[in-house]
């Protein structure tokens, strides 16, 4: 395979020498820890760039000119592919005429149009830019609407990165979390085991998809179970897409199911990488949405949205969910097939457009570890303790190079673990 | 006057009938109360457009094809003009490349070693989206390094749109608030007042520049008293630099009088536009800002990174804050002279570059809401009750045509109010 042997060339050259450990280490000097959230690569498995030079459709490529499949779409906002042409024509378009000025363009008002069209319980949105903004809006807006102070999440549950709702309690206050209390998804009995008289809200992800552990499907009676308590206590039910909307379904993810929130936040891949949130609502919300002071100095800004007009067209024209999911599936049974045969157990959880792996037995994640390494050498660039993404630009050709990646790194693993 | 007789005409026939008025109407369907935050022009003096079609340099053009001189900047973000070539240039050529990518590219790290050499407290920095980000993780830093959980903050001043922060209290918890103490702007005694050894830090702006208030330029006696104060009790001196930064100075707004905050927030400016935000802060707090975990989607995107860096060149090449001082200086004379001509007293105060006017005795801002209205109509965009705005693309034409709308719109008011 020449993608394996220009990999393990350039590995073996790299080291010291290599743009990518050059640049962490200027980085160690000015940015604190080197890099910080999500995308710190500290604990990843050796090799794993840090800096990444390009992409287009489902490849990039790092600073080291390594080229990789992408099973990660920058963690969820790329869902069309890289540079799609129809998106990136639409944001210049509008990039032309003027971007952040005194005051939104038409393409909010479109926008919001499109959205409240596409997603049904939505009957108004609002915009910002991170999807943490988003979510803290609802539960904001649930909170003026009625009055009260508490929101139920779900124990692990990954809402944002706010003192609120991050994971890592550094700096964190203990009032931050006064109005928190928590829920087992999937488990109505420990949703009730937590109602009170003050709770504003629920807010619950479309699936279970925490990191580190495998995925699990919302039970349809759980999520009707869900709204069923939030009428009749008065409380919201926030949806909080922002990691799943429009790759589960064009539409609120709960819609295959039959459930509708009172909220939904969405970000990510909203604009197909175009840096925008979206709060989307039902009219009996609508009054407290209005009376709050939510702003920025960005969220109104006109390119993103024409981005994400375009977006959403392709979305729509194209069924990408389809074409994801199908994609996904074959991938999911190239590796189970790839797993029997080499004797490797593994469970793969959650929808195949969103898919997780992991290995059986593998309770320090060291074999994850390893076949992650494996498979970026091999040209492939998955996450061993994340969900990764299919994008709709992952193609038959994709495909291959990933099966053949996974297949080598099965193989090492073999050598290692079995 | 031909702009003057421009306007008048399409004031005339707009109602209705405008594209702005049709705007409005739709997004009164699909946005709560049709619009929202600092953009919403509902409280706006008659003829303000709420939507905008178009910029370039300092002129703005709203949907209906009035072309005015721009004073807002967008509500500061545009600093260079719109448009500007280098920047604009700088972020397509890393759009050519990749934006949203499974991580940073090297442009993070060149634009954190940017910002540690131009601004003097700065050892190292981080990067988010809005200005509320860069507050909020600037508390977060804060209460991480010293344990302690309280943050004095100035009465009336604004820090973001957070629950903890908005100006707004809807959907705001009393614990969101609970770590919160005040103090009076350029008054050490009522800092010292509120002085607890839970302090975590003190936030505080380059001036105040409260909305709706005559601005009130920093005592350096009391920012010292601060950094004192501060040294003092271990607490962290918190420089809100979102909306002052690189428009007071080239570098931090406290440089020219000598004093050093700990931790810095930017946001607004840096990029000219395009979305970013930042935290800049010292070695003391450098090991409490690597232990949170802070994250986004979009936080690492190159291409506005890339606009920052050209941003930045451009500022420091072309002393832009002179050049804004000098147009500022200008205007604020012109505005003097007519004032005096005209027999209406005005009182101007902040930075040139940054200038606010009022009138004297103009209680419920009516002659401000009619001096606006007036300005609008004669080609001049500018806020009735926040500061302006006036960027380096401002030239003397721009001043020129800025001058002769502030004339008419003082000689509408005499008629009416003297």
């Amino acid at each position: 395979m020449t993608i394996h042997q220009d990999h393990e060339t350039q590995t073996e050259s790299s080291g010291e020498r290599s743009v990518d450990a050059q640049l962490r280490r200027r980085a160690l000097e000015v940015i604190p820890g080197g890099m910080y959230g999500h995308l710190n690569m500290a604990a990843m498995p050796a090799d794993y760039p840090q800096y990444f030079e390009s992409a287009r459709g489902a490849r990039v490529t790092d600073v080291d000119g390594r080229e990789f499949v992408d099973l990660m779409c920058s963690w969820g906002p790329v869902i069309l592919g890289h540079q799609r042409r129809e998106v990136d024509e639409a944001f210049n378009r509008q990039m032309s005429l003027g971007d952040c000025l005194n005051g939104p363009s038409a393409r909010m008002v479109e926008l919001a149009e499109r959205l409240v069209g596409a997603v049904s319980h939505a009957q108004w949105a609002m915009f910002e830019k991170n999807g943490t903004d988003a979510t803290t809006l609802c539960v904001t807006i649930a909170r003026a609407a009625t009055g009260r102070s508490k929101v139920l999440v779900a124990t692990g549950a990954y809402h944002g990165a706010a003192p609120w709702c991050t994971p890592v309690k550094s700096g964190v206050t203990l009032e931050d979390r006064a109005n928190l209390a928590y829920y087992t998804y999937n488990d109505l009995d420990s949703v009730r085991a937590v109602l009170s008289e003050d709770v504003a809200a629920i807010m619950v992800s479309p699936f279970r998809h925490d990191a580190g552990f495998d995925q699990e499907l919302v039970d349809p009676l759980f999520a009707q179970g869900l709204r069923d308590i939030c009428d009749e206590t008065g409380s919201a039910l926030i949806l909080d897409d922002v990691r799943c909307g429009f790759r589960l379904n064009f539409g609120s993810s709960w819609e295959p199911i039959g459930v509708q929130p009172d909220l939904s936040a969405w970000s990510k891949a909203i604009a197909n990488g175009y840096p925008l949130a979206a709060v989307l609502g039902n009219d009996r919300f609508r009054a407290a949405a209005q009376s709050l002071f939510t702003t920025g100095s960005f969220w109104f800004a006109s390119a993103a949205m024409a981005a994400s007009l375009a977006t959403l067209d392709v979305l729509e024209r194209e069924d990408c969910v389809a074409h994801m999911v199908r994609m996904g599936d074959a991938l999911r049974q190239g590796i189970e097939a790839q797993s029997l045969r080499h004797g490797i157990e593994v469970r793969q959880s959650g929808p195949s457009q969103m898919p997780f792996m992991s290995f059986v037995g593998d309770v320090d994640s060291k074999m994850a570890a390893q076949f992650a390494s494996s498979a970026l050498r091999h040209g492939l660039y998955l996450h061993p303790r994340h969900n990764w993404f299919v994008s709709a630009a992952f193609s038959d050709a994709d495909l291959d190079l990933a099966l053949s990646a996974t297949d080598a790194a099965f193989s090492e693993l073999r050598t290692t673990f079995v």
